[in-house]
């Protein structure tokens, strides 16, 4: 197997693209990647300071290390969900990450906001499982942004992310969801930035090939309760049929990008407006974080606190 | 296990119905479904024969078997697609299923019309498993319609069918295949006749456990071109959803059919016209059908015939 570009030993084989690279003409094929989702989204310029969510994974570390590589004004954001060891130990490597490269690193506590960590919450609610966490995480990203004045939050979403999440939503065809599945969701109110996913062009493979040749430093345990959740019920159903058509995952998530989308963009879209509460923007009246930590409260002092004693 | 109807001794459990039922209701219960069907999408009326096309399979039997109940005016059309002894097999079945009945029966070759039966077709054409045979069923089902008059041709296509078609659709977003992803196509033109598919509400178990209770007499065994085809990979996948989350075909047919589909519906259908060999319909000159049997032709007598001899 030789490197497509140099004829060198190749060190990994992609299929969908019918190429092979050596080490570092792979990490140029990621950068490229990148560039050209940053590019052709217009996701942010030089000129801004992007915050990256990391988690302390492959995807999202490597995320962050291309865009300092690729000289963009970058600061890190951890959200701390309170998963036991799983937490401490993704947040070290957060750090590490960031002090060895002498970034900025911003931390929030779900339990500060929220009223109680991950594990807590995920009993009080009757969502789905990751639901009340992916609410949460989205509620931070856009408060912490707003907070310390950054315009645009990237997060580490995948190729692998993207198409398992547009799987779920065609299977019970949710337009709502499928208006928003876009790599860059633009600021539609004052109070909202924007969010970008810069390596959708890229594989889960091909993050984590990155990260390693990168030698970044990153967890490898997943999440624990991402154990029998839809979405990864979803990769490895579009695994499956990926192995059968190299690029069948590609072909979907572009397909629909390209040629599907279009017909579920809104025509006038949901009008945003502050939470009563919060102040954070929502389509209600009470925004769906304080309705979660509202329902956190009261399960935490079922008879000292009257439903209504929030305001 | 209990009748939801009468409290008897069920035979057939529905989980995505959440229900179980014994043979008559069964039987009254899969009746309803295909009214239902008809009902909604005004497939046809009790004025009208139907011509229903048959393979002498569980399906499109089960079909006519409970459009004749029904009282509805029919006929069947049997294709013989010259495949060896499945052929024949299927034929007999047919025959006589419409012979016990009463009912008229046309038979058309598909070697008669494209010059070869569908075995050879095969090896001539780059298309496909199934894509040669698919366009020449539905391109002498509409021929046969208009040569004896009738004005709307039933198939058997089932719940499971249509999902797995979806499936295809969705995973290439061919946006032309889901505009025309309906269980009733109108006539566009007065030489196409409606197309229309009573049975896609009914599962795949659904119309064998129809065809089982009712006693009919059908081929079993699969046509022997169709292992491997696209279509069984895409039901297999479809099936191993539906395992985890009863309905999950259904919802994702239904979803598409309620939500989805109208974003798809053509603003300005694509003008039909003659082909200008047979004269049956087609978006261009010379229609796909005359292509295939002249590259048929062609193949069966490469140094006689000149590439334009057909006309």
């Amino acid at each position: 197997m030789k490197c497509r570009k140099c004829g060198g030993a190749a060190v990994l084989e992609l299929r969908r693209h019918n190429a092979a690279f050596c080490s570092p003409h792979f990490i140029e094929f990621f950068d490229k990647q990148v560039a050209e989702a940053i590019h052709a989204h217009r996701m942010f310029t030089r000129e801004e300071t992007v915050l990256v969510a990391v988690s302390g994974g492959k995807d999202s570390l490597g995320l962050w290390d291309t865009l300092i590589e690729a000289g963009y004004r970058t600061a890190g954001l951890y959200l701390d969900l309170g998963i036991y060891d799983y937490s401490k130990e993704s947040r070290d490597k957060c750090e590490a990450f960031a002090a060895a490269r002498r970034q900025t690193l911003h931390v929030e506590r779900v339990e500060e906001a929220v009223g109680a960590p991950i594990p807590e919450v995920q009993k009080v609610t009757r969502r789905p499982t990751c639901s009340a966490c992916g609410l949460s995480k989205r509620y931070l990203m856009n408060r912490a942004a707003l907070a310390h004045g950054y315009a645009v939050v990237a997060t580490g979403h995948n190729l692998d992310d993207e198409a398992a999440t547009l799987f779920g939503s065609v299977l019970h065809w949710q337009t709502d969801a499928l208006s928003r599945q876009s790599p860059a969701l633009p600021s539609t109110h004052v109070k909202l930035v924007r969010r970008v996913k810069p390596l959708y062009r890229l594989s889960e493979l091909e993050t984590a090939a990155y990260a390693f040749l990168r030698r970044i430093d990153y967890i490898v345990d997943e999440c624990p309760f991402s154990k029998g959740a839809t979405s990864l019920a979803h990769k490895e159903v579009l695994n499956r049929l990926e192995e059968v058509s190299p690029g069948a995952k590609h072909n979907f998530l572009f397909g629909f990008l390209d040629k599907a989308r279009p017909a579920f963009e809104r025509v006038h879209p949901v009008p945003l407006q502050e939470c009563r509460v919060c102040g954070q923007v929502t389509t209600g009246d009470l925004c769906a974080f304080c309705k979660l930590a509202d329902q956190v409260k009261r399960h935490r002092t079922p008879l000292t606190v009257a439903p209504t004693a929030r305001e």
